[in-house]
């Protein structure tokens, strides 16, 4: 289906359930698909770095991005995470993503390598150029080192090489001053790139984003309350502030579900995902919480933890 | 004077003017704390990094205070930082301050060492017991290369070490975190450290800081238009977020002075507070726009073109 | 072949000559495993990070792997890199490795993802239980962002998981710790890993490592000097440090060919395989000097730099 | 007394012990500058980062040098650390020392600050101009997050601008690049600076570094074992390489000792710098263990160990 431009509204990068032997469990990924929808969710963002893209092998990713697709069937477009170090190896990644039925493809900046502003520039500008399909640059400094300069962004946007970004370097400063370039909040669809579309993935602020005119979210968290996230959109529609922060700080309070697992134990990936899935399957919506290897799994503790946010989120666990 | 508890509202961190020797410019410094006042600021912060604390030696450290505290005459409670690696240094700056007649102070974390959260804790426990005045955080790990830890700075809120944070960290979602685990935007005065204040250095996104429940602002870019900040400041008071909105993109728009010096050619510090300070020059507030040793100058394009972005702000340069 | 154990000698990472569609130049490559066998190198390297295998989609990392077996026919090992962001994608690579004759594998820390000693751990024995190739690990902040811990390598070479480790950390320091952990210079033989080779990636300071007690080095710039690499390695071996010391000296000075690229125009790793590319193509090594996409193309001035910098350390350009 | 052009030799950071009151223990700094001197060392560095310079008020600066001045009685130079955030500030700094007889100054690249290439050659050009001094260089990017550019290094050089650089870098590739653009092992007396001293910092790779051409070294752990740096050097000197790497691996474990602070509790600076204090104290050169504030102090379990790697080292404790 076409993408809506510019894509507004909650995004969320679907988690990614998988079973005993580690591979992907396509029953419980269904049934989150569905949920999110349900949920009231625009679209779905699959193979983005909390559907551990970064964990699934090339056939894993495959079978997530099928699986999502199907299970959406049309409902909302789905956006496909095409995550690797440089240009001919996300090429590879985008055509099999297109011909896996994407409706548009996120693409990190390179990574591994040492890279440069006029590499990243044609980076995109390279991807663009071999799979027709619009493209998001995905910004996230934690896992590729570079923060996509605000200027390229820009240019980029501009000239029509992307369909827009998904903003994941936590510089909320650096993201004002690309909206105030692109026009403002009410201006943005008369200015240099006016279907461009900016979406925050910082879940925590997504009220203070949207008043500063972000079109949209891409929340971890809304796996397990997309509701809640669909709501502070609304609220934020609405001009309700007041609702809007309610609901951002009920989430926040959620949110805190990852730091469950002990630093001294595992990684923040390892505690995030595992606490997200744990709360997934606390909510009887997947079967099985394992995260992919070699992440650590968290403690009967941990997960005993995670249910106590819930229920204090007003969210009900059914384990 | 006694400083509000919490403290709220606009606080710049106000510049050091400096004459062609290199010494501070007393009547500049005296005009700029008149302009800042009559643009309705709620208190001063004297020795910050934007005042080139980092740059100033003892005793022009103490001309600064002193001509600040002056200056301002009681009309506004004088915030003093005591910017040094550890605490022996720190305390020490802390007395001066103090016998100034600062109102308050305020301190990072240690740099310069590798350091550790039961070590930043060590460090503002000392500092406190050292020096009777109320201590704000200073985060700013783009300086002193630490975070401060959430958990640390709402242990040292509770426990009373701590009056306030004032948070140039940029981190927002950390942030959001701490503002919702001392209570909430509307609950943080029945929380556990009611007269806490939280204060945002990130001078780009105060509008939506202020829908998060922060208590106020330190922009550096306050120095140039501090009314501009007020305005923005009451606007949200009000609940009117459109022209908090509207306010904080101009400003934003203004901000962009800071790039005007090209990276080839100098630090982001010199670029920052040169065109801070050509601003304050061109609007005909400060004799000299020097900046200190080792800082590189402006050139006169890039002179010119802060008097374009102040033209373009609605701001009037007289030279 | 079966891998001597402990690996020793000079190893280098073998680069990846591209034709003008961008494709693997199998030609070129099989001439560059001549010369470098013949330069006496003592095994090879495929598909590390000098063999741009980040760039390379998976079809032509198996072309590169599959020509350098070929062309090294059973002359000396070969060493294939296993470089992907975690432990199953990795495994996948490990597993064309091995069905494609590889004599060793060689893998980093898991990247893109927050990861943590117990997940490295895990990282590395799950790929040598899955795959029964000797494994190296391939320490590698500068792409991979983690440095290995030295408890962890220790570790993991006491119990048999990893068979060396390649050093490109450029923490001699470190380096000389686990050296001395695991006996020393003269009784690492008799310590806790007596068959563990460790190998350098800091190619500057060969000599040094040499006399710290390593077994051998994999020299990026091996590429268009192996002879002079080997001449140090036996310099070193035959305790003639003098001459160790003067070879290093002319290879530093070639080496000193990365920075001919200006960092305005381009990131280091396009710098520096640039120029080890048009090095080969001046030395009529290969028939295209091109880098991957998206790395950029050294200018002329710089290339004619490269071929000034050859001659200098008395090698001779032909074109 | 003249400096040595170049300096030349084992150049240890002197240790400053405090009493109880965390003052400067004078006593105790006497004594172990006659230990030092007893040991062979050529020259002291006081005030560094070993000294705890970060930690010391101005007045402790000056009680520390005056004391090392005194005890050392001219019979080896004393090199003053001028350690502070930007010019003006290390000025002050290099005036005292002047005044206290120091025989040379040891300068970092400005910190705090976000700096330039461009501002660390002014922040060097103006100390030297302002305190008629040798000057050094001092390469400490852990501390001050900027690692010096080797071509400014080199410029500074064969300017006359610097008398010296203290590389505690790490980055041995670089400094190795540095030494032979200086003419290389054995021909830098015929370089373009012809007398510049080149000291390394890293102490555990000392025979390599003086293999590879620098002067000298300034070993933390030298406050420990003298002695042992000296006959190191010597037998590097004398091209007994076999001798020198013996001694090296004899003080690399030694300096193991800088680990017994667990993570969990301390940072790396109480933890070395703690563990260092503890040795001198069991050998009985210092009344009192103590580091100053906020650093934490070892566990009784710890000082064991350190008194473990004393006597592992063939040091005897008298406590």
């Amino acid at each position: 289906m076409a993408l809506p431009t510019p894509l507004r509204g909650v995004v969320p990068p679907v988690c990614t359930p998988l079973d005993q032997q580690g591979e992907v469990d396509t029953a419980s990924l269904a049934r989150l698909v569905d949920h999110l929808i349900e949920g009231g969710v625009h679209a779905l963002f699959a193979l983005g770095s909390t559907s551990e893209v970064a964990y699934l092998t090339d056939r894993q990713r495959d079978t997530a991005l099928e699986t999502v697709r199907k299970a959406s069937d049309g409902r909302v477009p789905v956006l496909a995470g095409v995550i690797d170090t440089t240009t001919g190896r996300v090429v590879d990644h985008a055509r099999r993503a297109r011909d896996l039925g994407a409706d548009a493809i996120v693409a990190t900046a390179p990574f591994y390598t040492r890279t440069h502003p006029r590499e990243i520039a044609a980076h995109f500008r390279g991807i663009r150029a071999a799979v027709d399909l619009p493209l998001f640059a995905y910004d996230i400094p934690v896992s590729v080192t570079t923060k996509l300069p605000a200027g390229l962004v820009r240019e980029l946007a501009v000239d029509g090489t992307l369909a827009g970004l998904k903003d994941s370097s936590g510089d909320e400063g650096g993201l004002r001053r690309l909206l105030v370039e692109l026009g403002g909040r009410d201006a943005r669809g008369d200015g240099p790139a006016p279907g461009f579309s900016v979406l925050t993935g910082s879940e925590l602020t997504v009220d203070a984003a949207l008043l500063a005119g972000v079109d949209g979210v891409v929340p971890g968290i809304g796996n397990v309350d997309p509701a809640g996230y669909v709501r502070l959109y609304e609220a934020a529609l609405a001009g309700d502030w007041a609702r809007a922060v309610s609901e951002q700080e009920r989430l926040t309070a959620l949110f805190s579900m990852v730091d469950v697992g002990p630093e001294a134990d595992m990684g923040r990936s390892s505690s995030a995902l595992g606490s997200f899935k744990a709360a997934l399957h606390l909510l009887g919506l997947i079967d099985h919480p394992a995260t992919a290897l070699p992440q650590q799994p968290l403690s009967e503790a941990s997960v005993a933890e995670v249910g106590r946010r819930l229920t204090a989120a007003g969210l009900t666990p059914v384990r």
